[in-house]
C-alpha cells in the first residue's frame, strides 16, 4: 500500500518516543523534553541515518498536533477564569510580555538579525510554558498553593495576549511593516472579532452540542466537536487570521457547554497523539551544527528569559499587591519559554519570513529554561529570605507600607459592589456596540456584492446605498438600544453616587436628572459619528440619510419592546451558559 | 500555512459527516450509512462540486482509519473467546465463508469478470459485518438473546478467517496465480507466523503494558499502545503480510492485559475520529454512473448475499445443534456484508489488482444489504413458525431425530474432561513445534547473512553449516524437550484409556508402557524428519550431521533440567496473562 512510507515515519517516531518519554518519566523530566530528544534522535541531522521519510505528511500531522494543542488550551481558559483573575495576573503578564518583546528584539538587533527575525525572536520570548509550569509544580507539590494560583492566573491573561501576538505577527508579516496605526486596527479588528465570535459562538455552540450529546454516543459528539473546531478554523483562516487562533476561540466557547468533561475526555487522546507527532517535528528540525554555531545567542537569551521573566513578573505582582516572598515565587515559576514559542516559531518558518536558524535557536532555549525552572522554584523561598537579610531596613520598610496603602485604596464593602455593577454594565455596553460595529463593516465588507444583487431591482446607486445603510441600521437596533438603555442605567448610577445631597442642596434631583439624560444623548451622539465614520463607504447622500433615519426612528418606536424582548432573549441564553453551575471536575 | 487545504478538507468532512449521521441516528440508520453518504455527497461525483482537495492525505488518514479499525477488532477479539466459542460458530463460519466465495466467484465468471475481480468478489461476500449487526441487534433490544450470543461466536470466528483470506489474497494478488500447493504454504506461514506472534506478544508486551501504566499518564501509555501498533504493523509489512493483519493481531494481543479497558477507552476516540475519515472517504469513490451501469450485478449479488448467508449460516447452526427457529435467526442476523469487504476491496485497490467498478459494487451492496438486516432478524421468527407449519411431520421428525442423536453423542462427564486435557495437550505440543519450525525457518532465512558473517572465523562451509544448523537445534530443544513432556504424557494418557483391564488382562501394564514408550519415539522421529525437510539448506554433511546430533544430546543431557525450567517459566508467564480474572467490562 501507498502508506506504508508513512506509517513507518509514525512507528518509529511512536516507538523512539514511547522509549525516550518512559526514560525522561523515570528521571523525572518533562514528557516535552522527550519528545523533542526523539525527534532529534531520529532526525536528518544525527547519526545513524534520518529515519523519517515522508517528511511533509509528518509536518502536516503536526500542524493538527498545534490546532489540538491549542483548542485543549482553549478548552482550558474560560471567561469566568478571565472575569476572576485578579490584578495581578493582568500587571504580571502585560509587563512581562512587554519587556521580554522589547528584550527579545534588543537582543537579535545586537546580533545583527534582521527585523523580523528581532521580532519573532521577543514574540517567542514572551509568553511562559503552561505545560511545563504544571508539571514542575505537580512534582514539587506546590499546584495548591497561592503563588501556584497566582501563575496560573497570569498564564490564563498570556494565553489571550498571546493569541493576540499570533495575530499582530500574521497582519505584520504580510504586510512586512510595523506601523502603530496598523497594530492599532489589527488589534481593533481582532478584538471585535473575538467578541462577536466568542458572543454569537457561546449562544449556539453549546445548545448545538447539547442537542448532539443527547443522542449518548460518543462517536457521534467526537465528530461534532471536530466538525466545529476545523470549521471554525477554517473560517478563521478565511478571515486571514491564524488557525492556531480559531482552534483556541472554539475550544474556549466549547468550555461554556456542559458537555466540557465529556469532551476533553474524547479529545485528549487525540491531543496526546498529534502533540507528540508535533514536538517530535521540532526536534527533526535541530541541527546541532546551528546550535553550535549560535552557542553564544542561545546563552544570551536564555539568560535574558530568566532575568527578564524574573524582573518583570515579579515587580508586576509586587505592584499588584504581593508580598515578596510570593512575588519572587511567581517570577522564577514563569521563567521558561514552551510550547507557545514553538507555534510562534513555526508560524514565522511558515510564512516564510524569519531565518532557518531561530526555530533551533528557540527550541534550545526552551529545553534549557524548561530544565531550570524546577531549580528556580525551589531556590525562590531561600533567595527571598537572603534578599530580606541583605535588604536595608529602611527599603523593606517602604515596600510593607506600599503594600498597606495598595490595600487601604481597594474599594471596599459598597463601594466594591458598585464598582462591580459599573464593570458590569461597562462590560455590556462594549459588547454591544461591538456588535454594532461588526454588523456595519460586515456590511461594508459585502456592500459590492449586495449592491450588485440589488441592482436587479433597484436603478439608483444612491437607493440602493441607503437600503444597505438602513438594513445595517435597523440590524443593529437591538444592540444599540440595548447599549442606550445601559448607558442610561450607568448614567444613573453615576448621577446617583456623584451627586451628594449634602453638596447640591435641593437641586439634587435635578441635577441628577440632567446627567441621567445628557450622558446618554451624548453617546448616542458620539456612537452616531463612529457608525457614519464606520460606514463611509456605503454613506448615501444627506437627504437619503435623512430618510432612513427617519424610518429607523419609527421601525424603533413601533417595535422598541419587540427589539428588547429579542435582545433579552439572547442575554439570558448568553448568561444561561455562562451562569452554568461550576462543574466538579473543570479545573 | 501549507496545511490549509488538508484543514479545509478535514473541516469538511466532520462538518457534512456530523450533520449526516445525526439526521441519520434520528431515523435510527446505522451511522456507517452516515458517513458512506457524507463522503458521497462532498465527493468529485456528485454535485455541486468536488469539496476535497488534498485527496491523497485525505485517502493516507483513512489507511490509518482501517488499522485502527483492526487494532480494535482485535482488542475486542480475545483468545479466551475463541477457546469457549462453540461448535456452532466454527461450522456455519466456514460453511458460510466457503458458500459465499464460491457463489461471489461463480457470480463474477458469469458476469464475465477477470478472475482477481471474481476472487475479490468472493471475499468481498465472505464476512459479515460486525458493527451493523450490533447495532441491528441493539436496537431490536435482542442484544443478549441466545442466537445473538451464537452470532457473536461465528462474528470471531469470521475475523479471524477473514485475517488468513486478506493474507491470502496478497498473496496470490503478489504472485498473480491461483495454485492449491502455494495456497497451503501460505496458510501454513501464516498460521506459524501467528501462533508464534501471538506467544511472544502474549509473554512480552501485557508485560510492556504493565510497566508503562505504572507511570500513571494517559499520554505515555497511549504513546507506547501506538508505537506498538505501528511498529508491530512495520514488521507484518516487512514480513510480506498485510498491515491489517498487523494490527489486529497485535490488538488481540494487547486484549490479553491488564490494561485493556484503559486502553481502549484511549485509543476509541483515535479510532472514530479515524473511521470516519475511512468510511467518508468510501463514499467519495461511488461514482452514481458506475452505480446504474452495475445495477443487475449489484441486484444479483445482493440477493446472492442475502440467500446465500442465511442459507449457509443457517443450516452451519442447524448441523451443530441449534433448533429450527435459533438457526434461521443466526442466519438472518449475518446476512449482510460490511467493514471487512471495504476493507478487501481497498485491498485489492491499492494492490492495483482488481477493476474500479468493483469497490463501488461491494460498497452498494453493503448499504443495501444493512438496511434489509433489521427487517430479517424481525421476520426470522414469523419465518420459522411458517416454515414448521408448511414442512410435513416426517421431516421435522428427521431434524429433532437429529437434533437428539447430537446431544446423545457429546462427551458427558469423565469423558468431557478427559477430552478437554487431550485438546489442551495438543494445542501445546503444536504450539511448541510452530516455535521449533519457525526457529529452523527463521534460521534458513538468514542463514546466508550468518553464513557470511561466520566466514571470518570458520574457513570451510560445512563446519559453517554445521554451526548455523546446531545453533537453531540448541535453541529448539527447550521447546522440542517440552513437545516431548508432553507427547508422552499423552500417550500415556492415551494408554490408560484405549488399553482396557478387561481386555488386555495381566499384559495390561507392559502394552501400556509399551504404548507410552513407542508413540513419543516415533514423534520424534517424525519431528526429526520434519526438521530435516524444513532445513534441507542450510542441512550440512552427514557426518558433520552425527557430530551435532551428538553435541546436541550432550547439552540435552547436561542442561536437561535447566532447559526444563527456563520453558516452564515462559509457559507460566503465558498463562498467567491468559488466565488473568475477567475484568467487568470486558465484553
Amino acid at each position: 500500500m501507498h502508506a506504508i512510507s508513512f506509517i513507518q515515519d509514525l512507528a518509529v517516531i511512536m516507538l523512539v518516543a514511547g522509549v525516550v518519554t518512559v526514560l525522561f518519566h523515570r528521571f523525572k523530566q518533562p514528557v516535552v523534553l522527550g519528545y523533542i530528544l526523539a525527534g532529534f534522535l531520529i532526525g536528518p541531522h544525527t547519526p545513524p541515518f534520518g529515519l523519517i521519510h515522508d517528511e511533509e505528511t509528518i509536518r502536516t500531522l503536526a500542524e493538527l498536533g498545534v490546532i489540538f494543542l491549542m483548542f485543549c488550551l482553549g478548552l482550558e481558559f474560560s471567561l469566568r477564569k478571565l472575569f476572576n483573575v485578579g490584578a495581578t495576573a493582568f500587571i504580571a503578564a502585560f509587563l512581562e510580555i512587554i519587556l521580554m518583546i522589547w528584550i527579545g528584539f534588543e537582543i537579535g538587533r545586537y546580533f545583527g538579525w534582521s527585523t523580523m527575525d528581532s521580532l519573532f525572536l521577543g514574540a517567542i520570548l514572551a509568553i511562559s510554558s503552561t505545560t511545563i509550569i504544571i508539571k514542575a509544580l505537580g512534582d514539587l507539590k506546590m499546584k495548591n498553593e497561592r503563588f501556584a494560583q497566582l501563575i496560573f492566573g497570569v498564564l490564563i491573561v498570556e494565553d489571550i495576549l498571546g493569541i493576540g501576538i499570533i495575530a499582530l505577527l500574521s497582519g505584520i508579516a504580510l504586510s512586512g511593516t510595523v506601523e502603530t496605526g496598523e497594530v492599532f486596527a489589527t488589534v481593533g479588528k481582532l478584538s471585535l472579532f473575538m467578541i462577536v465570535a466568542l458572543v454569537i459562538g457561546i449562544i449556539l455552540v453549546p445548545r448545538i452540542l447539547a442537542y448532539v450529546a443527547k443522542f449518548e454516543s460518543n462517536e457521534m459528539l467526537l465528530v461534532a466537536v471536530l466538525g466545529m473546531c476545523f470549521g471554525f478554523c477554517l473560517l478563521v483562516v478565511k478571515l486571514e487570521y491564524s488557525m492556531v487562533l480559531g482552534a483556541f476561540l472554539i475550544g474556549a466557547i466549547m468550555a461554556e457547554s456542559r458537555q466540557l468533561l465529556q469532551i476533553e475526555r474524547l479529545i485528549e487522546p487525540v491531543r496526546d497523539m498529534f502533540s507528540a507527532i508535533f514536538f517530535v517535528a521540532i526536534g527533526l528540525l535541530l541541527d546541532p551544527n546551528v546550535l553550535v554555531e549560535y552557542a553564544w545567542p542561545i546563552a544570551v537569551i536564555t539568560v535574558a528569559v530568566i532575568v527578564g521573566k524574573v524582573l518583570s513578573c515579579s515587580v508586576g505582582s509586587f505592584i499588584a499587591g504581593n508580598d515578596g516572598r510570593t512575588s519572587l515565587r511567581v517570577g522564577m515559576g514563569l521563567s521558561q519559554i514552551g510550547e507557545f514559542s514553538f507555534i510562534i516559531a513555526t508560524l514565522g518558518m511558515t510564512l516564510q519570513v524569519t531565518s532557518d536558524f531561530l526555530y533551533p535557536v528557540a527550541v534550545a532555549v526552551s529545553v534549557i529554561t524548561t530544565l531550570t525552572t524546577p531549580y528556580l522554584i525551589r531556590a525562590a523561598d531561600p533567595l527571598a529570605v537572603s534578599l530580606g537579610n541583605v535588604m536595608p531596613q529602611r527599603v523593606s520598610r517602604v515596600f510593607s507600607l506600599y503594600g498597606e496603602w495598595l490595600r487601604s485604596i481597594q474599594p471596599q464593602g459598597q463601594g466594591a459592589v458598585l464598582a462591580g455593577m459599573i464593570r458590569k454594565i461597562v462590560l455590556q455596553v462594549l459588547v454591544n456596540l461591538a456588535f454594532v460595529v461588526a454588523i456595519f463593516l460586515g456590511i461594508a465588507f459585502f456592500a459590492a456584492q449586495i449592491g450588485a444583487w440589488l441592482a436587479e431591482w433597484i436603478d439608483q446607486e444612491n437607493l440602493r446605498k441607503a437600503v444597505i445603510w438602513g438594513a445595517a441600521l435597523i440590524l443593529s437596533l437591538p444592540c444599540l438600544i440595548a447599549a442606550y438603555r445601559k448607558i442610561k442605567a450607568l448614567s444613573m448610577l453615576l448621577a446617583e453616587m456623584g451627586v451628594r445631597q449634602e453638596k447640591a442642596g435641593r437641586h439634587t434631583a435635578r441635577v441628577r436628572k440632567v446627567i441621567s439624560e445628557v450622558i446618554p444623548l451624548l453617546s448616542l451622539v458620539g456612537i452616531m459619528v463612529l457608525l457614519t465614520a464606520l460606514s463611509s463607504s456605503i454613506l448615501p447622500s444627506n437627504d437619503m440619510l435623512l430618510l432612513v433615519g427617519v424610518v429607523a426612528a419609527g421601525v424603533v418606536a413601533v417595535l422598541w419592546r419587540w427589539f428588547i424582548r429579542v435582545h433579552t432573549r439572547l442575554q439570558i441564553a448568553l448568561f444561561e451558559t455562562l451562569d452554568k453551575p461550576e462543574t466538579p471536575g473543570h479545573h
